[in-house]
C-alpha cells in the first residue's frame, strides 16, 4: 500500500508498505479514505518529537471504512464509515476512567508517533471500539477529518479547560486550525461570550472575523499596544478566559498579560521550551492555568454538534489533495500563511 | 496609643500614635488584645512591598474587642470579642460577589499595607460587618490569631485551590506557618489523603511529622534525590496536589517536578520574581496551576472547625510576647529557623 | 402616598398611606417609577400565602429613584435609578455567604410579604446596598421590572439549577412569565440546546414559538400523547433538563415523565400541596431534582446580558398601565390567558 | 455445577446446572469462591422485581478466579482473583462515557436479574475487562464481597450524590448494610462531618454507634420526637445531607423532614411505590434530591481505600456459610434483625 513515511532529518517520502494486519483482538484495520496534515506532523519532520522515529508512517487524523476487525471489537462492523480519533485508548485503565485517554496505560497518542499512522491506504487502530467513531451519513468525510484532532483539542483544551461560560470575556491567541476551532466553538456554544482573537497575518485574522470574532488584533502592530487595545474593549479588566494556541514563549507571555483577576489561561499547544511565568504579578490574581493533550472524549459530542449544524468543521478545510499529491499538500501546509491554508485534507 | 511603625529602609520602631476614629459608617474601632507577626511583615520591612509606605502601622492579624462602631454596622456590638480578618471587604461589589474579597473594589489587603494595621492598641477596620468575625468563648485569642491569615491562606490557596480530596496524594513544599497549616487541614479534613512534606531544617520537619505528615524530606539532602524519594512513595507517579508554600524559583521548580499527570499545583506564596514554567514537559500532562491571595471567605468555616476541635490553630503558636517586647517578637520571627518559631503572637 | 393594599379575603384596594422613612442605617427609600404584578401577588390575594397579612402594601418588583439613604449605605447616591430586587438580603450572614440570599437571617422575601412593598409611590428597602442595583441608562425601566423577579427566578431556579449546557435537551413545562423567561435565557445563552415548551393555551404557545422554542405542545391534546410526542423528538430518551414552571400536581407529574436517565428536574414554582414522586420508576434513573426560591444573586449578570442585548426582558412586558389604573392591571393579569397578558407593568 | 435458582412465587432452591461458556469475545467465566446475599435478592424472591424470571440463578455479589476468557479480554489472565462488580458494563457506549454504567446499552444490572448470577460454582461475566477488578492479595475475599454492591451503592448513591463534605451535618436513615457502609465511608473520609443515624432496632443502632455514628435514634420512640431530637443536635437547622437507605414511604417522609435549607437528599434505595414529596414546604428551601442505581465506577477507589486500611468492608460481614448451607444463609438474612445479620457471605 501507499504510505507517507518520515525519514528523519527533515525528510518525508511516499513509500510502498505492506498492508497492516490485526495484532490484538481489539484492533481494527481501516481503509483510509481521507486524512489530514497537522501542525504536529511538521514538528515531527523538524525533529522536535523524539518519540517518533525515522521510518514511521505519519498521520493521526482521518476517516475510513472498516476493513477488518479483531474478535474483541463489539460495536463496529466491516464496511462501517468511521472517524479515527487521534488518541487510541482502552477506556478501562485508571487514566481512561478519569477521562485522561491521552494517558491510557496501553494507548495515548500512538498513531503516526509510536506506531504507524493514518497517511496510508490502510491503518491498524488499537482499541478500536473506544477509538473509532461511527459516522452518520450527513457528515462529509473531509469535514470529519477536522474532528479527529483539531476540534477535540480546541474543545477539551480550550473551551472545557478554559471554563468558557455565558457572558465570558474570551481572548484567543493564535489563528491556526486549533485557535480557529476554539473560536468557532465559543461562538456557536456561548454566543453571549465576547471573543477577541489575536494573531499576526491579516489573512488569518480576516478568517477569524468571518468566523465571528468580535474583535481582531495583529501583534505585528506591537505587543504592548495590542494588549492595551484588547483589554480596553473589556474596560481594562483583562479576560476571563485566555486560550493560548501558538506554543511559544512570546505567545505565552502575551496570554499572561491578557488574563484578568480570577481568569483562566488554557493552553492547548505543544511547547518545546520552558517559558517565563510572571508569578511576581500573578501570585495574587487568583488565576488558573491548565495544560492538556487532547483526550478525544469530546468527539461524540462534537459529532452531535456537527449533525445538528451547530458547528461546521468543514469550514476549517482550506485545501483538498489527492494522495498522489500529498507532498504538495505538505508544502501547502508548511507555507500556511502564504497559501491561506488551514486544514489540508488528503483523499485516497 | 502604642503602635509598631514601619520606617522604611528596613527599620521598624514603636511610636505613640493617636487613637483612630470612625471615618465611614461601616467602620469599627477595635481595641487590639492580640496580634501576630506574619512573613509578609518581614517582606515589607525588606522593602519588597511597594504598596506599603514608610510611616505605616504594620499588622494584619489579630483579635480584639469592639470599641466603637459606625452607624452602618448591623451585626456587631461594642464589647464583642472579634477576629480581625487580614482582608477587609465590602461583600457587595462584583469581586466580592464572586468570592474574591481580596479584590474588593473598596477593600482587599488594606491593614498594615495601605492603611494602618493591627500592631497597635487600636485599629480602624473598614467594612466591619463583613471583615470581623464574632469569637465564641471557647476559642483562645492567641489561637484565633492564626485564623486571621495563615489558616485561610492555607485553606483557600492550598486545600480548596489544590482540590484536595479523599485518597489524594498530596505534597506540601514549605514548612512555614502556612505550609504547616495546609498540612494540619489536610490531615484533619481528609485523613485518607497521603501527605509528604518537603522542607529544609530538621526542626520544622519534625514538627511536620508531629502534625501528621506521613513522610518528610529535607532538600538539604539534594533536590533530585528528594524528588525521586518523594515520588517513589507514590509509585513514581507524581502527586495529585502540590501545595507550594515557599515562594522562590527553586521551590516552584520543585513543585512542578513533583506534580503527576492530571495534578494540581496550588501556590499560596508571595513571589518577587518571575519563575520558569516547564511547559516543554508539562504541556501534555493535563495539569492545573492556581494562584490566590487569601480572600478570608473561609474564616467562618475555620472557626467552626476550631470550635469542634477538628483543627487546633493554637498548635501553630510557638511564641507569645507582650507588646512591650514586640521588637523581640520580630527578632524571634526573623530568626525563625534558629528559634524554632512558627506563629509569633503579641498581646496588648 | 398612593399604595395598593391587600385587604384580606381576596380583596385589594388603593389607599393613601404615609411615606416610609429610614428605620435602619442600611435602608434606602426609593421613589417608585415602575412596578410589576406577579403571580405571587395573586396567590396572596387568594389567601394562599399565610406570611402576608391584611393591610400589607403589595409588590416585590420595581424600578425607582433613590430618595433617601441611611448612613450605612455606601454604594448608592440620592437620585440614582435602581432596580429593586424581590429579595432583600444583608450579604453577610451564613445563608448569604452561601449564595442563599432568600434565606438571609435578616432578609429574604420581605417586600409585599412581611413588610410593605413596591406598589406604592415610595418603598423602604432594607439592606439597600446589596438589594438594589444601579441601572445604566440604556435599559428601559419597564423592561427592567422583569429583572426584579421573573428573570432571576428563571435563571437561578431553571437554568442554573437545571444545569442547562450546550447541546442539552430541555423541556419547559409552563408558559407563564417565568417559563418564558427560562425559554428566552436558554435560547440566548445555549443556542445549541434543544427546547420543547409544553403549555395549554394556543396564544402562549405561539409566543413560546416566537421566543425560539423549537417545538411546542399543548396538554389540551392529552397528557400521554403530549409526553410521547415530546419524547419522540429526542428519540424517546427523555430530557436532560426539565424546567417545571407551573406548580401543580399535574405539572409535576408531567415533569417527571419527561425526564430522561441522568436528567434534572428544576422546579421554580410555588406549590401549595404535596405532590407524588414516582420513586418506583425514578429510583434507578440517576435523576436530580432541585427546588429554589430566587436569591437574586444573578441580577448583576442579567443586567449585563440585557446591556449587551443578549436578552430582551422587555419582550416579556405585554401591558403597561398608569398607577391610577392599577386595578385594571390586576384584572388584566388575573385573566392572563384571555388577555394575552405576560408581565403587567405599572408606572407611577 | 451447583446453583441457587429462583423458582418464582417466593421460592428458591439449589439445582444442578451446566457450567456456563464464553458467548461473546469480551466474556469471562469466573469460578466463584465467595458470593453474597443482598436485600435485592429478597425483593426478587418476593416477586417485586419483574425483570427477573423464574429459573434464574441469583446473585450479583462475589469474588472468584478467572477460569476462561474470551479473545477480546485484554487486562485479565486465567487464574487471576477478581472482584465481580454487580453492574456489567461495556465502558464505551454513551451512558458509560457519562459514568452511568448501570444504564450501559449492552449492560447494567444483568447478573442474577436478566442473566444467570453469581450464586453458583461458575458465572459468565459480560464485558469482563470493565466489570471485573483484579484483587491484590491483602484483601480477604469475604470482605471484598461487600465491595461488589453494598459499598459502591453507599459511596456513589450516598456520599457522592449527597455531596458529603468536610464539616457537613449528615443524617443516615436506615441501618442495613448499605446505610452502615455510608456511615463507615463518611466517618473514614470526612471525619469532620457530623453523623446521626436513624434506625429501628437497638442492635443495629449499637453497631452504628460502634462504626462511629456520633448520635443514634430509634424511630420506635416516635417519628416526630426523633426528628426533633435529631435536629436539635444541629441547632434545629436540619441536615446538609440526608442519606435515605430504607426505601419506604415512611423513610422518605422522614428524610424530607430532616433536610435543612440548601440540603441534599440522596436516596440509594429500591422503591416499589410512589412517595409523597412535600413541595408545599420544600419549594423554597433550595433542596436537591438525587436517585441512583449503583454504577460501580467507584470500585477501583474503594479497593484503594481498603488496601490502605481507610475502610474495612469486612466489618460488614456478620455471617459466613458454606454453599451447602446457602439456604440457611438466606434464612439468616431474611431474619436479619433477629439474627443480627448484616452482610451474609457464602463460600464455595
Amino acid at each position: 500500500m501507499r504510505a507517507l513515511v518520515y525519514l528523519g532529518s527533515g525528510a518525508i517520502t511516499v513509500e510502498d508498505r505492506p498492508k497492516p494486519t490485526i495484532q490484538s483482538p481489539t484492533d481494527a484495520i481501516v481503509r483510509v479514505t481521507h486524512t489530514g496534515v497537522c501542525g504536529t506532523d511538521l514538528h515531527i519532520i523538524q525533529g522536535r518529537v523524539p518519540s517518533c522515529s525515522a521510518g514511521r508512517i505519519l498521520g493521526h487524523e482521518g476517516v475510513g471504512i472498516i476493513d477488518a476487525l479483531g474478535p474483541g471489537v463489539a460495536n463496529l462492523r466491516i464496511g462501517d464509515r468511521v472517524l479515527i480519533g487521534s488518541i487510541s485508548a482502552c477506556g478501562k485503565c485508571p487514566a481512561c476512567r478519569q477521562g485522561m485517554n491521552s494517558h491510557c496505560a496501553s494507548g495515548g497518542w500512538l498513531l503516526g508517533n509510536t506506531i504507524d499512522g493514518v497517511q496510508a491506504d490502510f491503518v491498524r487502530i488499537p482499541h478500536a471500539d473506544f477509538s473509532l467513531h461511527l459516522l452518520h451519513s450527513e457528515i462529509p468525510s473531509p469535514a470529519a477529518v477536522a474532528l479527529s484532532d483539531a476540534f477535540p483539542t480546541a474543545y477539551e483544551g480550550g473551551i472545557q479547560n478554559g471554563q468558557v461560560h455565558p457572558g465570558a470575556a474570551v481572548a484567543i491567541v493564535g489563528t491556526g486550525p486549533v485557535g480557529l476551532s476554539a473560536l468557532m466553538l465559543t461562538r456557536a456554544l456561548y454566543p453571549s461570550a465576547f471573543v477577541v482573537v489575536i494573531g499576526r497575518g491579516e489573512s488569518r485574522l480576516r478568517i477569524a472575523k468571518s468566523f465571528g470574532a468580535q474583535h481582531i488584533f495583529s501583534t505585528l502592530n506591537g505587543i504592548s499596544s495590542t494588549i492595551e487595545a484588547a483589554k480596553a474593549i473589556n474596560k481594562g479588566r483583562g479576560f476571563d478566559v485566555v486560550v493560548e494556541a501558538v506554543g511559544t514563549r512570546q505567545s505565552f507571555d502575551l496570554a499572561q498579560q491578557l488574563t484578568g483577576v480570577g481568569g483562566t489561561i488554557a493552553t492547548l499547544s505543544y511547547f518545546n521550551s520552558k517559558c517565563d511565568l510572571h508569578l511576581d504579578t500573578l501570585w495574587n490574581k487568583n488565576i488558573c492555568l491548565r495544560t492538556r493533550l487532547t483526550d478525544g472524549g469530546s468527539i461524540p459530542e462534537l459529532l452531535r454538534l456537527t449533525e445538528s449544524s451547530t458547528i461546521d468543521p468543514g469550514a476549517l478545510v482550506s485545501h483538498v489533495f489527492s494522495f498522489s499529491d500529498i507532498m504538495k499538500g505538505y508544502e501547502t501546509f508548511q507555507a500556511a500563511s502564504a497559501q491561506d491554508a488551514l486544514k489540508v485534507v488528503i483523499y485516497l
